[in-house]
């Protein structure tokens, strides 16, 4: 359905590896990708205005549609004059369709075909979530892309299982798309099937035969080893169509980024840094720094001599008393820190893709990531 | 002792009231008077940044040396730059002299001439404080305003026991003087004698005869009717001289501080704005908003409309999730408003002295607080 202002161009492709540098226009301004968004679970990046979050150098804002239709409700939402009036972001939302919070955070009752039955957790009530309805809250949450209704299982799983929600979920995407109403919301599925080739093959495929204006890849990051993740992108990655953004959903590490980046990825969100940010633990070109630790009580300088954020302009022992005195400029300083950090080592993969420099960038970033400041 | 860029410069009296608008120059800069200083209690305003809160007009902050000393400790502070390095505030810098919070918050162990002793709130330790090293520590958190150790009691309480506390208040603000080595650092006295005017007008008078930069009144707005704490500046304020800045501790309400100034008061401080904020409380020229009301979940409009801070970009609607969700995202946006409320108040304030309607500017604001807008 979507078609208005949603476009995606690479504008350079890395000789080495899948890497590619490219702007993803959507009805509220383009996304310089590979991209990463920072999660703004219930309309909001906990502890972070939406200025300071447009300082960090994001361009496009998730929120979660699972959260946000228990409370406030969509129609609040609505009410309220959509998502970005809501926020008061003006930059591109993209929204998931809360598949992945039903199977991890409600108590699910029943699932089947037609759909499936929750409690919220906010209150206990009784919540049916079909497809159809997945795309109905989000076309009145009004973000700029909406993700298909998906049916998560946990890692491991017998093969039946993954097949089974997988293919149902290949029902569940081709529902969502027939539903879809709004020119202005592009619609991405899913690809599911676990760390099976042929599932996940299998999914890639019929899902590229429905022909959406963008791809994600589920179902990853959930307690697997680094590896296995990065082999699913490497026999999955090459079977969705190239001119079409790409988004590993819910990673990651700065070094998994990179590693996806590598494999043709163009979209992540995490929670990450923000999560760190708020205990204390900020990220650095040089490894991560634990602000809670006794060794920063008295140190002048700050978390990166070579980040500009707010955070930075302190010393870490100002940063170590906020936490120890729990006082909220210590999560609000370190999520933004965390963030810039993430947009930064973003936007230098961008530069290096640019450059044809993308494999000895991942390099040199790693070399830095070994000297790890709380070790050395 | 402090000497070097201090000085304190009436550039209106108002005709009717005590009222007066100046100016009070400081080694990080000058304050409008009269001024609301925002408690920064553990060396941040909670939940607002610095940059965050000098987009609210402030122009000086309040840091405790009782909260300070026990967490990280003043050596700390010194080592990492002293107060305003430490905290990332450039302007002017007031400390309290933790007298207030022994008084209330820690487990008192002894009270003699000599000084205090107390247990630590944060771990138990048993800590001694004399008027010397209250001088000592604010001298090495670096602040541009100290002020003396005093013995704060309950009101109401015996005249005895009034009489007892007010003068060994006086031997200490003695003390404090002779101990005070720092040229860019200002002591204040604190004028104490609970609702005795006798007792008040001994405190003040013996006070004025030890000449300091600028004077405190203190053991104010504990609970007694507002009425009374006018009727103590009533007679208290005359024995004050007039080219010294005049510092009403704790206080308060919008109300008080138009009462305040019209009594002689230049300098205010409260954790009221910051405190309801994170409550959920805004105050507005209408009177108070609660947050938390249903009546407000799919309200477009803002707090207040002609307010231009960062919370009121956004709908009451919106701020109420933030609440009801839980995001901090809402004690941030309201403690932002709520200061630049105070900010507004007292610049409209220091305005209408110069334009000698400052009775009629009380007026009017009182005609609006009684439209309260929960009840309107």
């Amino acid at each position: 359905m979507a078609s208005v202002a949603f476009g995606f161009e690479i504008l350079h492709q890395d000789g080495c590896t899948a890497a590619r540098m490219g702007r993803f226009s959507t009805p509220h301004g383009p996304i310089d990708t590979p991209a990463f968004m920072p999660v703004g679970t219930q309309g909001t990046v906990k502890g972070v205005d939406v200025g300071r979050l447009r300082e960090t150098g994001a361009q496009i804002v998730l929120a979660n549609t699972y959260h946000l239709a228990l409370r406030p409700g969509e129609q609040t939402v609505s009410a309220l004059g959509g998502l970005h009036q809501f926020m008061g972001w003006d930059g591109p939302i993209l929204t998931d369709s809360g598949g992945f919070q039903v199977f991890s955070l409600a108590d699910r009752v029943a699932i089947d075909d037609r759909g499936v039955q929750f409690r919220s957790h906010v209150d206990g009530t009784l919540i049916d979530l079909t497809p159809e309805r997945a795309v109905a809250i989000q076309e009145q949450l009004g973000s700029d892309i909406a993700m298909v209704l998906d049916h998560v299982v946990a890692l491991p799983n017998d093969r039946e299982v993954l097949a089974d929600a997988m293919r149902r979920s290949l029902r569940w995407a081709e529902r969502c798309q027939a539903a879809a109403t709004r020119s202005d919301q592009a619609i991405f599925p899913i690809v599911q099937g676990g760390l099976d080739a042929d599932l996940r093959v299998e999914s890639a495929e019929r899902l590229v035969q429905l022909d959406f204006m963008g791809y994600a890849i589920g179902g990853l990051s959930v307690g697997e080893p680094p590896a296995e993740m990065y082999r699913v992108l490497d026999f999955t990655v090459p079977r969705l169509p190239r001119d079409r953004p790409r988004y590993l959903m819910g990673v990651g590490r700065p070094i998994d980024l990179l590693e996806g980046i590598a494999r043709g990825i163009d979209l992540f969100d995490c929670v990450m840094p923000t999560r760190n940010g708020r205990n204390a633990l900020a990220f650095t070109h040089s490894g991560t720094v634990r602000l809670r630790n006794q060794q920063h009580s008295m140190d002048r300088e700050p978390v990166d001599a070579t980040c500009s954020c707010l955070a930075c302009r302190h010393s870490r022992g100002y940063l170590r008393h906020l936490f120890q005195a729990g006082e909220m400029l210590g999560p609000m300083l370190l999520s933004i820190h965390n963030l810039t950090y993430y947009q930064r080592l973003l936007a230098e993969a961008r530069r290096a893709i640019a450059e044809d420099r993308f494999t000895s960038f991942v390099r040199e970033q790693e070399r830095g990531w070994e000297v790890d400041s709380e070790t050395s």
